[in-house]
């Protein structure tokens, strides 16, 4: 077991593949199975009252599971959310980052799933809680993992 | 059974309480028991690849929901979204509006549970399903349905 | 698209290969996208209160869908239980027995999503809804699902 | 924070309120926050080929999060899981034990959340995660959970 990109390359890799979403998040910490992600909280990832939205703290679960899964395998791979599920448990602060606490569950041939658990930046009570399953299609398959 | 809102006065009610995102939605039907929603797709809710991204119908399921309890309760009601699990697909055609017809299967004193299924406009095959908790504090009570 | 077992074929071929449990449940009405089974609600699938308990639910859910994915797939296909999200929305009636009725939403070349909504005979609320999503592994693979 | 039951009382009190199925479990270890329960595994618990039933890791799961809210609430306390989700990962080995640690992400005033991860006896790869919601209903309350 051992990562294929490091945090550095990771970061860059996704930089170049996501451009509308990276500026959005940073890796903090990456190891063979666990990431720690930084969603930087603006204006349009709030809503009324000064919140951060269910989409984007979706989004932040999401990109975990994903970039976790890119370290593992490498550039070359695909992997497409299959399902997810999540709960939200306290109000997030508006004012505050938020850091997402990652760990791979499973790296299978065909699936990944990962646990993340997200937290207002200061505060050790968890804001939600998701878990992520990634299809993982055939390394040199035409085929989409939606097939 | 009864509606407190009707369409043109829950749409109005959105674009008041939403104003960053009402524009993405559009009520095109709404029921005692179901509500279906355009998300208009722009650019900002594309993926690499031209797909919708999986925030964006996060957001739509969460926004479906969230309309039919207001719409069935008034504008007093307050509803925080506590639990949601999403299964995608199907590839979402980015060209394409998607179409959310959500049915209410329990709306009770504490707790609201709706049942999602999206498409891309002018398919009939489902590109995701979505449920979503909401819990519902009790009315005139200052407690926070996080509480 | 057409189906590999009819009706009697798989509750045939059910019997034969789950023993233990084959009696708890009957194929009511059986379709290329839908199946409808009976849950005989017994003293075993109580909880104290005279209600249904969980595991039983979920286990009726469970069926569901592996028979469907069974009734298209035919015999030799294998089906390996992934992810699974259910609502619990109503306390059910201990002495009724439980319908469920299960559309299969995907069933595509390695994974398979069935939604299930079950119900206490003779009531047309909700008792609980699941998702179940099913690994298809390829066909002639000695790779298990879990792979 | 503190319980209101320690390990001992809230065995004996499961062996009361659920004779069905408590000869099932060992609760293993209790904290404030945290649960370790002992699935001991029977025939009844197992599907052909030997491996534990997802029903019984579902059983297990709900079990886990029913008890920890009951060791922190105290014997009066009503609790009916409202939502479950579960990702299977790994085969469960039928010839050992399954021992869940369960963590108590939220004890809210009507909600609770905990987190489950299940491992066959001697493992350290998950064989299943979980999480279960749970509604508390208002204590003195007359109205059950599902109102």
């Amino acid at each position: 077991m051992s990562l294929a990109l490091n945090k550095k390359e990771l970061a860059e890799y996704m930089a170049q593949v996501f451009p509308q979403v990276h500026r959005d998040f940073e890796v903090v910490e990456l190891t063979e199975e666990t990431i720690t992600m930084r969603l930087r909280v603006e204006e349009r990832h709030l809503r009324p009252g000064g919140t951060v939205s269910g989409p984007s703290m979706f989004g932040l679960a999401d990109v975990c599971v994903y970039a976790l899964v890119l370290a593992r395998k490498g550039r070359q791979s695909l992997a497409v959310t299959t399902s997810s599920s999540i709960d939200f448990l306290r109000k997030p602060e508006g004012g505050a980052d938020m850091i997402a606490q990652c760990k791979l569950l499973k790296l299978g041939r065909t699936l990944a799933v990962g646990d993340v658990l997200m937290y207002s930046e200061g505060s050790d009570k968890p804001v939600a809680r998701a878990s992520m399953t990634y299809s993982l299609p055939p390394e040199g398959s035409a085929a989409s993992a939606f097939g």
